[in-house]
């Protein structure tokens, strides 16, 4: 240990205000929607906004810190999904199961929204990780004749997205559409 | 005619003032979205708060003065097209031609999401007038056996109203995820 107690403490001090900020931001994001004052939020971390903005120099950026564990998460279950089942219910699985759920956190949604949407480049890094799994998914349900080829990964992604952000509580709801989509998503 | 010219000098004055304040709000919501501030449309209108009150009482009725006429139209169109076509095939018409194209301008999508999700009782007459139409088309198509059961007009008009806010301005994507759509409707 090269590092002297106090800068340790320091270290610790430091990363100590950025969980809580992000933990406070969760809460704020969930509670007031992406557009959430950063103000607020820093009032509500007892943090100045100084430092708010020492750490995240951007909105997207205090976004990103907070979805990021969630979309990697995401990520992994896509890839984990698709060593235990066929190409295509591994989809039909993802989406139902973890894709559709998430986006019913509005900050995550919102994220998912701007990544498929205009892709800021501070999401490029789990943006990338995420794509990459997803179409590997689609890809592999293609190639095994499960799925249509007539459609892109990010068609699937929109219609899903759509899907979760239209039935926001309705499960009986919800389920109906994933079923129709699913039966359409079939090749022909 | 009993009016004497002053009154209907007023008359048609009020009938201006509206007009101009529809006219002014539907441009605002267009740029700004559904919650543009009703001061700021007042200003644009060049008339004062007073008078934008006065008219409409809350930002829903400015909302449905402003759109109903589209709302209505669409549901005069659900109408027409079950004249001359096999019911499943005027449902999926209005959906692409009507419904989809309608839900890009943001005020309409707002409308159409709140009637579809909490109905606020101002939208009543209108959403009656639309829900009946496409009621009957969907009703019209799974009796003849072109379109599943298992689904309600509610989960139609979600699905497409997320196709159309997921893909705003992507035509070619709007028109893959409709034909998943509409391929998943069709009876199993």
């Amino acid at each position: 240990m090269d590092a002297s107690p106090r800068s340790r403490a320091q270290r610790t001090d430091a990363r100590r205000n950025y969980e809580h900020i992000v933990a406070t931001a969760r809460a704020a994001f969930a509670e007031l929607g992406p557009d959430a004052p950063l103000d607020v939020i820093a009032r509500r971390a007892d943090v100045g906004s100084a430092t708010l903005y020492r750490h995240f120099p951007t909105r997207e950026e205090l976004l990103h810190a907070t979805y990021r564990p969630e979309i990697e998460a995401m990520a992994r279950r896509a890839v984990e999904l698709a060593d235990y089942f066929p190409p295509a219910e591994a989809l039909e699985r993802w989406l139902r199961d973890y894709f559709v759920p998430a986006q019913e956190e509005r900050g995550v949604a919102s994220m998912v929204k701007d990544a498929l949407v205009t892709a800021p480049e501070v999401f490029s890094q789990s943006k990338e990780q995420f794509s990459n799994s997803v179409d590997s998914l689609v890809h592999a349900a293609q190639t095994s004749g499960d799925l249509r080829k007539d459609v892109t990964t990010r068609d699937i992604l929109r219609m899903a997205h759509g899907i979760a952000v239209t039935s926001q509580g309705a499960l009986h709801a919800r389920d109906r559409m994933l079923r129709v989509m699913f039966d359409g998503l079939r090749p022909t």
